[in-house]
Formats: structure tokens, C-alpha cells, sequence
């Protein structure tokens, strides 16, 4: 199986079943069905066959899917059966968010270090951490390995941070600034923009 | 042209454009050409002149687009010709971030009511506004005539605020909840959730 061969299409729905059986695991549930799963998330019972089918045979005709079995393959798909440490650039009310944000822990990610170029706010206490100066940001970032960031700085300074990122060693980056970045070859790059996604549903009011 | 027969595909690449476009009259640019926004968002420029083509001529071979003029068709396409206004359930960390979040201006969207269920939120000032109580909700959000709303309430409370917006009218959440909410006909809703979106990436690292 060619990992690269699987439409980003059908990974991106991955989290989304991910998250759902995640929850039904939470409430004791032990089996779901394809038909279950998919009113749960909005998504066709044939879609997710096909989907979850693409990786190999995790459901029986009839008994359907064993939870905690299809989460661990989704877990090892999605190279989250391992905690990925994360950088968080900005410390603004959005970096301050995320930085106390409760929801990453069980999905695959921690919070390990927050920057600001800002010197008010460098050595801030955030929660558990303290805000670490940008200027630091490659050194600190590539002497621990740290390969997933989020940016959470203003749109001007978001392609000059974005730089010292992919210098730094990172391949993946959630943008929270409202502006596209292009990144090299071997990085990734996911936009959270609050004014996009409601642009994109007021077209249809 | 019926609106409805456009593909949702394109629809959600018009807010990318016109952001482009707003950074480019920004900067004072007068005219661009699809090469040119196409490198700046990371799309090809067949795809923008087909995509910008399902809604009318808005450029001239050779001479590209008049940011203005395309800037105006977007808004108005969109529907943020005018001014949205928008309703924040859930005061927490994220609340808060939205509630001051600046980058609402200017692109069609204003904050106008904030609500929570926490009797020691409710009443809080978060910048401009006082936290109101989610008891109220559907009065206050039917009275005023709001069809947008943010939630950022937690996953298990999200279900049961949903359907206190749909009972009053709103037609498009952006739901940062970690979880999938199902809607009626008419109803629009679009996901934030940073875990799923990090989830996507690691899957390529």
C-alpha cells in the first residue's frame, strides 16, 4: 500500500471518524456500524465503507466495527499513536487560546513551547509555559525536533515567521493568520480563518 | 445563473481570493492577473480564471482584473456587501479570542451578542460586550434577526445550543466544538477544530 496514493480527500475525513468513534468509545460503546457512524458525522455509510476500506478489512460483514480496534488503525494511520510536541508562534488572545485549549490531549498533540517577538510579552506565564522570544524560535524549535506548529500571529509577520519555521524543521503548520502561506516541498500547511468559513456560508443565505 | 448549481468546491475558493485581493488594494495594487493572485494563494491560474468565469466576465485578456471592480463581485457574490451580524455561544478562552478577534473588520462580519451558561460568566464584559445568559438566547437572537453564529462551547453541550440557534432563526454556524453537529435543510455549518486539522498532517509526516 503507497501511503502518497490515498486522496487527501479521504484523510481529511479521517479525524472526523476519529473524533466521532472517539466519543462513542468515551460512552462505553463496544461496536458501531457503518450506518451508526455515518448519521453521527454526516457522512454516507458507503462513503466511510469505502474510506476505512482504502487502509484494509477493520469491519465484518454484519457485527460491523469494533471501536477500539478501528480507533487504534485510525490512530496508526494518522501517525498518532504517538504524542507530536507543538509550537505555538503568537501570544496573542488566539495563541493564549490554544496554549490553554483542553482538546488536544488524548487527540496526538501537546503544547510544548509558545513565542512572541513582542518584548512585553516575552517571559509572560501562559498556563504552564513561558512565552520564549522569537528570535530563539530556529534554535529552540530544531534542538528538539519539533516538527508541527501553529501560527497565531498577525497576517504581516506571517510569511517571515513561516520562514523561520520551515528553517526550524517543521513540516506541518496550522495557520490561524488570514493570509496564504506557500511552503516548500515536504511541508503542510492547513488555514484556520473564522472569516473564510463564514464567507462561505453566508453565499448560500 | 442559478446560484445553487455552483459546485460548494468553488464557493469555498472565492474567500481565498478575495482575501488575496484585499491584501493586494491594501498594498495599493490597481490590477492583477490570475498568474499573479494564483501564486499568492497556492492555486493554479486555470483554475481562477475558471472558477472566477462561473460568475460573469470580470477580466479582460491581457489586461487581467481590476482588483476594485473583482473585490466588489466577490462581496457582492458572497453576500458581505453588507454587514453580518453574529452571535458568540460560549464565553470561554476561545470566546474571548473571537469576541476581540480584529479580523472580522471590514470583511462582512460583527460580533453583536455573547452568550454563555456559566452564572459567573454571564454578565462579564469581554471588550465591548457583556456576557448574556443562554437562557435568553433564542429571544434575543430572534429579536434582533441573527442568522450567523460562532460556538465554542464545549462537545457536550454543542448538540443541545444548536438547536436552541436553529429554534431561533440562525442559518450558519461556525462550530468550534470538537464534534459533528447535524443540522436541517437550510441550515449551514462549517468545523473548526485544530486536532483534526494537525491530524490531517501528520498523516504525510
Amino acid at each position: 500500500m503507497e501511503a502518497n496514493k490515498i486522496p487527501d480527500i479521504i484523510i481529511g475525513r479521517l479525524p472526523i471518524y476519529l473524533r466521532a468513534l472517539q466519543r462513542m468509545a468515551d460512552k462505553g460503546m463496544q461496536t458501531t456500524s457503518s450506518q451508526e457512524l455515518g448519521e453521527r458525522v454526516g457522512i454516507s455509510a458507503a462513503q466511510i465503507r469505502k474510506d476505512i476500506s482504502q487502509f484494509g478489512e477493520f469491519g465484518k460483514q454484519g457485527t460491523g466495527y469494533r471501536i477500539s480496534f478501528l480507533i487504534d488503525k485510525l490512530r496508526e494511520i494518522m501517525k498518532i499513536d504517538r504524542i507530536w510536541d507543538v509550537a505555538v508562534v503568537g501570544a496573542g488572545d488566539m495563541g493564549h487560546a490554544l496554549a490553554r485549549y483542553p482538546g488536544f490531549v488524548n487527540r496526538g498533540f501537546r503544547i510544548t513551547m509558545v513565542f512572541d517577538n513582542d518584548p512585553t510579552k516575552v517571559g509572560q506565564q501562559i498556563g504552564e509555559f513561558t512565552v520564549e522570544d522569537t528570535a530563539t524560535l530556529v534554535e529552540r524549535i530544531k534542538g528538539a525536533g519539533i516538527q508541527v506548529a501553529m501560527l497565531t500571529v498577525p497576517a504581516s509577520a506571517a510569511r517571515e515567521v513561516t520562514e523561520l519555521l520551515v528553517k526550524a524543521g517543521v513540516k506541518a503548520i496550522l495557520n490561524y493568520a488570514p493570509i496564504s502561506l506557500t511552503v516548500p516541498e515536504g511541508v503542510r500547511v492547513q488555514h484556520i480563518d473564522p472569516a473564510t468559513h463564514l464567507q462561505r456560508m453566508t453565499y448560500y443565505l
